[in-house]
């Protein structure tokens, strides 16, 4: 067998540990190192701080130490991000990021997204925004599907995720028992708001090599008909449940490409549907959803052995090799 | 815009005729060539023989002629196939085939498919085997799907495909209209058979990074309750409708692999259905199915930029960058 690839974690957050956990249990992956900046963690032996039973003889460090590659967890912010790439890069490792931003910088960030390529093609290294949602049930899955067909027309995606099955902080981050004036507040204020849509949306039109005249997204509450406990929260009649989140593309002034997010406490039927108009027209669903928690950690991990072959540069998810479980 | 791709579709049947077709409606590819071994066929203008109302001005020719790319649909046999593909190797020409066999080589043709590996890296090409099934539903699909998965313990897909809306030749190649004993000849001289279950399964295998102990495949007929007429033929009452074949993959004694495909006349709800069963489980349908008489021509033409900028060598699916619609 060639040797593991040598991973450092950084941020420890809750994906950024499920990412740690995941590569603990890979054969072709060794965990050397850890980064957070929290001083709350600096310092400690990272199989405590992960909840392991055992010791790891890894101390959590606020500095960047040696690896082949980062999994790196630590912004949804594209210029943040790279900045924080950027060193990595300098340092000659290569870098896999759940930036939700970075899945495709090109359109929001296009200078700084290029100038982060440039800084890994110097260095040698390559580096890919990756996750599920986005970069994966919104987007790379739908572009693939692509692939068997002659002609696209246009793509639909509708992602439900039933918010009453998640952890608290993601029931909180949907707005679930707010007012609808108190939702509407918070969304004003990115308070409420799943980062990544668009750059989903403009992934797919890059992929398709379709020039879009017009990006749009809205947001807006979806009211509960009837008051709903969840076992953090209580969500009164005609409170908000969640958020209902689309984001559209037009070309030629039709609407080719329509995105839309529901994730809500009480969500009927939650999966992830994909219709592709076109020759031949294509209803793909993976019904229950792709549940972000375990899967999201699960593809950062997964794309490292694609990543670690690629050619150097800022890659995206369809640069890479198809990428796989490890 | 850069040059367009120049592409010779060689073998003109039902697929190779519409890949050719659409290769003639992408702006990034040019046509330039045709060739294919029947006499009926050498000398006359391709536009004529693709059904088209207008000439192309290229002659269809029993030799190569020059190209970037060649889109092979001539045969299902490997050894058949990889001959072929080695005299196009070396005229310096990249090739994508439709042959079933080509889609993973190295379990069954081991040896051949090393050495056409070596003649595609000495000549500086790459090769690959490409289709719906294998090719996409059956296999590639699958292997994508479990990106998103921490851990696979098996996977299961079923394909079930009504034959009562397709072609003639379809509907005869399936068996239906036989009676059960004919089927079981006719299966026996492998006159009966999907090409390419064994390969689909043992792709997914390769990818996964399972050592299988076993590979089965068995073949039975779906037998119709009560007479079925189609348009091309009549199914009488507990005669063939069609085909239930079965691939079976074993690791440690355990049944990992389960790929099914039923193709009979009046078989309901039509569709390609994925179960990867882990962490997290997932569960993908394409409802209808992938039709595979226009899904087919569409990856041919649709993997060939990806081809192109990959490296020399015989290539599979996986290891292409993600394909999509061109």
């Amino acid at each position: 067998m060639s040797k593991p690839i040598r991973v450092i974690q950084c941020g420890l957050g809750a994906i950024g540990q499920a990412a740690a956990r995941l590569v603990l249990d890979k054969e072709k992956l060794q965990l050397v190192g850890a980064m957070d900046r929290d001083p709350k963690l600096v310092g400690r032996d990272l199989g405590e701080v992960l909840g392991l039973k055992r010791k790891l003889g890894i101390a959590v460090s606020d500095e960047l130490t040696d690896a082949d590659v980062v999994i790196h967890c630590t912004t949804s912010n594209f210029k943040e991000c790279a900045a924080q790439i950027g060193k990595i890069a300098r340092t000659g490792m290569h870098c896999v990021t759940s930036c939700e931003e970075a899945l495709f910088p090109y359109y929001s960030h296009r200078a700084a997204a290029e100038r982060l390529h440039e800084i890994c093609v110097k260095h040698s290294v390559a580096a890919v925004g990756a996750g599920v949602n986005p970069g994966f049930v919104m987007d790379t899955l739908a572009v693939f599907a692509t692939v068997v067909c002659q002609r696209v027309d246009a793509v639909r995606v509708l992602r439900i995720v039933d918010a009453g099955t998640r952890r608290e902080a993601l029931q909180r981050k949907v707005g679930a028992g707010k007012t609808e004036e108190e939702f509407h507040k918070l969304a004003q204020q990115k308070k409420i708001r799943h980062v990544g849509l668009t750059e989903s949306l403009v992934f797919i039109a890059d992929a398709l090599g379709w020039d879009l005249d017009r990006v749009e997204e809205e947001i807006s509450p979806v009211l509960s008909p009837k008051e709903v406990q969840t076992e953090h929260l209580t969500v009164k009649r005609n409170a908000a449940a969640g958020v209902r989140q689309i984001a559209r593309g037009r070309r030629y002034g039709h609407e080719v490409l329509r995105l839309e997010l529901q994730m809500y406490v009480g969500a009927p039927a939650p999966r992830d549907e994909i219709e592709i108009h076109g020759d031949p027209p294509l209803h793909l669903v993976v019904h229950g959803g792709t549940p972000g928690d375990v899967a999201t950690p699960a593809i950062l991990v997964n794309v490292i052995p694609r990543l670690i072959e690629a050619k150097p540069g800022l890659h995206t998810m369809r640069t890479l090799s198809l990428p796989h479980i490890t």
